[in-house]
């Protein structure tokens, strides 16, 4: 058995996003956060199943990082030990790394509304999320042409309603003769969308040029400003300017603060790593996509120290052991793509930087980020060093005349992230079961490992249920389920992507067997009631 | 074997608290955080010992709670599901909670040097960590009774660098004068320490009656305000006071809004539960005792939602599993106590709480809280069904005219203040051993369960040793140690409570046997290399 067959819908197609965000709620994987309040912009509760899975997937990069690191190319395990450090670090951390100068976004501000929209995602946001962007859209595909009369129609009624602001609302007229222009003026290089837009919302600027509509009310926007992107909190009675710090916007400084403790406690030598799982914060203007862009997220981040001469090779290495790594969790290698940063992408202290993507239903047929894996050179250390005034350097062991920073090669992975990948791998559209659909989640990563139904409560079924769920649950994650018919415990059984179902019936009692169900293919066997535990172990292992 | 047998310190003496914060230093358990930049108050990072440890003592209660929740009185295990809810959630969820009003201590601000000092600590910070009070009360205790010319001397001196705007320290021979008479008008009551600290301070204001001395300059402290706990951020662009956004101050509240959701997508009834592991945050005032208190820290707590009927029982049976659960982490019951909060002490929605106490070294012979077990009625979610409008009751599924809200029993523990007490526990002195000590941890939580040691670097010891490392790290976290000598390797793994070393030597390649060293014992003893692992697997059980 293996992951990826059986599957109904074709490769490729996005998956329906909606469809998935509508499960997570339904079955407990994720809720919006403080969902009975209306929510809150940028947050997700993690229910039972959705922080199972996100354990599981926690669980298996910490034992292949920290409890099982890989043979390194001279034979011998590397060395990686484990870090926790706290959310709120000082705040001279943030200085030193360069996030309280420089992590931040480009804003503009409406001065009609007074939102802020960020700027390199305007056309993004006008064309898919922007009420009166999407309405106007609406009307002139619906149309197949533009025709200024539809749009003037839009413009004293729904535009009326949408975007006040906006150059063709107020000034309809002026507007519109002179897009007539621009269309007949031109017939053989008919205006983009985009320009149609601008064009709409330019009549106050249309001696200088055209100009950029807020995608809430259509007013032209102003310049460009940056917008830091870490959030403060206030320590201490007082709470003034001076008690600021910060949220950590990143796990991997907690790492580089902790380099030098680590190394005069934990007998590391370099070559080695730390890594680190925990809660990151960005203050996103525009949190979008589910859990993809979220304010409160969850990284597992590595930092590789190795001596200046071996960074390159210890880069490959490790973009073999992420992408193996992605794989044994079934994130599959047709979905996923390793992409090196452009020259003119790169961070000005990065050597070089693959980003792994995968194929989101939101990205299709393009990917998004799920982790990068960054060439930090010595950077990091060397602004610590400089800012904390602590020697960081390195003395060789063999020969303590030779000290040096460590360069760093940081595979720095979303959790988060992981989570949605994991989710829209196994979503699988499967019109020949009840359910309509399940998830065909790698067994590594299920939320449950087996479900375990005892057809009635009659005849000491869910007695023998018992007895076998508390046998078990002392190796896996099993789910006793009595009542209920049983197409309907199977239907949510697939839906919550259990590998295997055993069920007890009345046969179970006098001959003691039960019936198993694979969730791939909806194959049933028999098998004897002792050798449940053997079989699934034996068979869990199999989808590897 | 069993826990706390060989320990050379006798009972009760209360272990140096000095001593266990530096070895967590020294060995990797626990730094101050931003340690290189002079750290920040009241945050903490677990180093790779410390986090293995944390991450443990969390894995067993999540066990312990939801893979296998205990049997309940009826003989079928309990229901009980996680939950890993957004440490910022929507402001009103904490309005509704009574944390944005009341969530507060008692705050006395100084006129003198603008600084804090928390109304209900007062006399124990003057007496234990201000500078002025420590001092001057170790004159006086040198002195050996309360002598006027030794306070002048002190005035009139270091009282003016520690203290200036003490009233002795000021106006010394009003001061005096009056304190003169208070000991000499009433021998047969001597004034306690406190008396006469306050006498000190008083000359301002001794008309109308003694008045509190500000711990840091000595001045009269103003009257009591409240402060409030909650950390502020903020969300958003505009990031205004309407955007103000707290960091959770408990975990619970996120488990009461996520209520609804888990009833309606998770096939619970009631009886059960919700379990949640995470960070809170509290803006401490005055963080103290290592990671006791401190500003960032963690929770485990579940919630338990029943008829109210049945809530008494269930008080009952959650008070014996946590007792349960706590001995089975090596928390013993010597140690620990179930101490019931007088009537004065529960807050008003509670019916009946106890605190799980342990006496930390800190507070013996006293004790400090651990867990929090409350019957917490059903106000939190009367709570949050009036502010948001949602309707939180129960149907029961027999009888669908019952409609009722769960009343809710809630084991809140500490997970960082379990690390504490679990390495308080451990820390052993034994003069009979290089490294003076051992940290006697239970099997199940320590961070390291074997560490295997090639004695020299030849006869291929090394690869015997890496082989035997590989097999085992599947199942255990095990540590591979090749250099140094083998007496200092061994006082290493002591010192971070590695109950088994493994040790390969000369004749491990001519007869397949390695030497076993116990921890607690140190005795050894001589076992075949292929029957290490059995070997482990039964000995580290036999520690239960």
């Amino acid at each position: 058995m293996s992951q990826n067959t059986n599957t109904a819908a074709p490769k490729h197609m996005p998956k329906d996003m909606k469809e998935i965000v509508a499960l997570c709620k339904r079955r407990g994987f994720i809720f919006p956060a403080s969902d009975i309040y209306g929510g809150i912009n940028g947050f997700w509760d993690f229910g039972p199943l959705g922080t199972e899975l996100k354990n599981n997937i926690r669980d298996l990069w910490w034992k292949a990082m920290v409890k099982c690191p890989p043979i390194g190319p001279d034979g011998n395990p590397v060395r990686i030990v484990g870090l926790d450090s706290a959310i709120i670090q000082n705040p001279k951390v943030w200085v030193a790394s360069g996030h309280v100068g420089g992590f931040s976004d480009p804003m503009r501000k409406c001065p009609g509304c007074g939102k802020f929209t960020r700027a390199d995602h305007l056309w993004d946001t006008l064309l898919n999320d922007s009420e009166w962007g999407t309405s106007l859209l609406q009307e002139i595909q619906e149309q197949g042409k533009i025709n200024t009369d539809i749009i003037l129609k839009w413009a004293k009624s729904k535009g009326k309603k949408l975007a006040p602001n906006l150059a063709v609302v107020k000034n309809p007229e002026v507007t519109l003769s002179w897009l007539a222009t621009r269309i007949n003026g031109q017939p053989e290089s008919p205006p983009s969308m985009i320009e149609i837009l601008q064009h709409l919302a330019t009549a106050q600027l249309n001696s200088t040029g055209l100009q950029d509509p807020c995608p809430r009310c259509g007013a032209p926007l102003e310049g460009e400003s940056t917008f830091n992107l870490l959030m403060k909190t206030y320590l201490g009675v007082s709470a003034s300017e001076d008690d600021k710090a910060y949220l950590r916007g990143e796990t991997a400084q907690g790492i580089f603060v902790n380099y030098k403790n680590i190394v005069d406690s934990s007998r590391v030598r370099v070559p080695f790593g730390i890594a680190q799982v925990g809660k990151a914060f960005r203050n996103e203007v525009n949190p979008r996509n589910f859990i993809f862009r979220s304010r409160e997220f969850e990284q597992m981040e590595m930092e590789w120290f190795c001596h200046p001469d071996e960074a390159d090779m210890w880069f490959d290495f490790w973009m073999e052991e992420r992408r193996k790594w992605w794989l044994s969790i079934g994130v599959g290698s047709d979905d996923i793509i390793f992409r090196k940063h452009e020259a003119d992408e790169l961070v000005f202290y990065s050597k070089k930087t693959f980003d792994v993507e995968y194929r989101f239903p939101f990205t299709a047929p393009g990917f998004g980020e799920l982790e990068g894996i960054a060439y930090r050179t010595d950077y990091d250390l060397t602004q610590h060093q400089t800012h904390s005034g602590t020697k960081l350097e390195y003395m060789d062991p063999m020969d303590n005349t030779k000290r040096y920073l460590p360069h760093v090669i940081e595979p720095a992975a979303g959790l988060t992230r992981g989570v949605l990948a994991v989710l829209c791998e196994a979503f699988t559209v499967d019109p020949n079961r009840p359910s309509g659909m399940y998830m065909n989640f790698h067994p590594n990563v299920a939320p449950i490992k087996a479900a375990i139904l005892p057809l009635t409560e009659k005849d000491g079924q869910p007695e023998i249920a018992q007895k076998l769920y508390m046998d078990l649950r002392q190796d896996y994650m099993v789910d006793l389920d009595i009542k209920q018919n049983i197409g309907k415990r199977y239907a949510r059984q697939d839906e919550i992507g259990t590998p295997f179902c055993f069920t007890i019936d009345t046969e179970t009692s006098s001959d003691n067997s039960v019936t198993v169900r694979h969730r791939n293919t909806m194959k049933q066997e028999r098998i004897a009631l002792d050798k449940v535990k053997s079989y699934l172990q034996e068979n869990l292992s199999k989808f590897d």
